[in-house]
């Protein structure tokens, strides 16, 4: 297998203006997570690393520049997950810290538990010196307040649209990643929805809903509408297609994101790497920013079709 | 298709001197479910009106008798889902009502989210007059704090036993409906496990992990050690056997629990209703309390291999 990093930046409508921050935005991630790859060996450090860059990032909606509750608070959903072990760890309601896979991945090392939400997650948090808790509204940007006006002002107007077009704010990031001995992993990070109620979780911390890792079949991150993407049980969905209709990461992700599309008119977008180290990238919603690093090759791309690439160094592998 | 209610009371070891009251509570249910699916017409009505029985019975580990976290606090999950539509509400760190699983469905049915978790749920019961809001600790029984007593006795003793039988306390409830046009719906309902850290949550809320409902595969609760069942995907698993590998439900039951069994070492029980009517009813632990109305038959058993068969009358249909 060669060893790989793709990420997303999440799928929904991007404007135009907004490309150029997103594809360096997942060009920087796949380039922390493939140094990570090669420096570690390990998958989990991959996806930590990628999402981690992009939760410090305020152009994508996780960590730093979530989108907001109807309240106008961050509140962070995230998960990760070894595609070797199947230990995974998840997390809910994370509120005041930069970086929600971490914690995540906290809670799958340090805990019995696989997934804690709320106060009980800030408290494994509070005990670490890895998170420093800031002060509360730290995470709010700008950007996020204004997305949350103008959601409360649609709602004087038409609701004929669908929710993932008028809440917008595309940007829930993720991460999977393939080592040289065929090892997989998956990350994924998120702010939400705008406007959401206080309390809500959406996919990316359920297995099988928006994240899910296992070495036999694929490792694959979400993203889009939760809500659906959770009910159509979407990575589950996808993955039994890998494993028992001898599908690629391409197929399988393009038959079950273009049925729940067809079948609840929300949109998503999926990254995955199988168990044979195929990439499968698609998307339904308008755009969905992804990039990966593969040895010096740099893909990225915004747009249906689109697949850029750029030569780039290796990182070097540290003296034994 | 026969209109069957099937329900199960958790998996795991259960006292002989505690079998009585586990059939009696578990027939009480699939009755009160089975007699909800005739009356009303609708499985969601059976498999919530099942649950609440279940909840409201003190010998069960949901709603009043949970199981208590580590501060000795009660805090619930559970979900409902209905197969022909693949609606569905979930719910996390509820406290200080009874049914669970009816706020789970008022999430479904009045929200634009399909899972909310801790103050945002509790708000969502407070604005309903279908929310009893108890005082903090109605729902903590003499026997649940006896529980976390010899659970944090156990810690100061050998490690060396599995999670799930140190933890005890089995419980969990779920029950599963098929109506005579082969809609589904399937609902869980638990306290959780004993001593657990605030905030945690186990696989009865994840849709794929713990329920699930699609009338084009299966309606699955399942039971037993929450970690493990969530990180091993063991409800969506199952339905990928039922619809790639033309499993019936009791075929996949059994084929995916005795490999997480053997794969983790916990334990774990499953009730199911596939898309042909045919019933699944499993377990890799001790026992699991389980029981089903069709008609006029009412089946029940707490051990590998029992069925008891009373005759029962059927409920009577409502005059048009």
């Amino acid at each position: 297998f060669e060893p790989t990093v793709l990420v997303h930046g999440g799928a929904g409508d991007i404007a135009d203006s907004g490309i150029p921050l997103k594809k360096l935005g997942v060009k920087r991630a796949a380039r922390r997570g493939y140094e990570a790859l090669i420096k570690s060996g390990s998958v989990l450090d991959a996806v930590e690393g990628a999402v981690n860059s992009l939760e410090e990032d305020v152009n994508f909606n996780a960590g730093n520049g979530s989108v907001l509750t109807w309240d106008g608070d961050v509140e962070m959903d995230a998960s990760i997950m070894n595609g070797a072990t199947l230990e995974a760890g998840c997390v809910s309601l994370a509120r005041d810290i930069i970086n929600p896979i971490s914690l995540a991945r906290r809670i799958m090392e340090t805990t019995r538990h696989r997934y804690i939400a709320g106060e009980g997650a800030m408290n494994i948090a509070m005990e670490s010196e890895n998170f420093k808790i800031l002060q509360k509204g730290a995470l709010v940007t700008e950007a996020a307040q204004k997305s949350l006006e103008n959601y409360k002002a649609s709602l004087n107007r038409t609701r004929s649209k669908r929710e993932s077009q008028i809440y917008g704010s595309p940007g829930t990031v993720g991460a999977v990643a393939i080592d040289a001995c065929g090892n997989v992993a998956a990350a994924t990070s998120t702010g939400g929805i705008t406007g959401k109620l206080s309390g809500r979780i959406g996919d990316s911390p359920i297995l099988g809903g928006g994240t899910y890792a296992d070495n036999e079949t694929a490792a694959v991150s979400a993203t889009g509408h939760g809500e659906t993407i959770m009910r159509y049980n979407v990575v589950s969905r996808m993955l039994a297609l890998v494993q028992h209709a001898n599908h690629t990461a391409q197929e399988a992700a393009e038959r079950v994101l273009n049925e729940m599309t067809q079948r609840f008119d929300e949109t998503a977008g999926i990254i995955a790497i199988d168990h044979r180290g195929r990439l499968g990238i698609h998307f339904t919603s308008k755009r969905m920013s992804w990039a990966y690093q593969r040895g010096e090759e740099l893909h990225f791309g915004v747009d249906a079709g689109e697949d850029q690439l750029e030569i780039v160094g290796e990182p070097r592998v540290p003296p034994l």
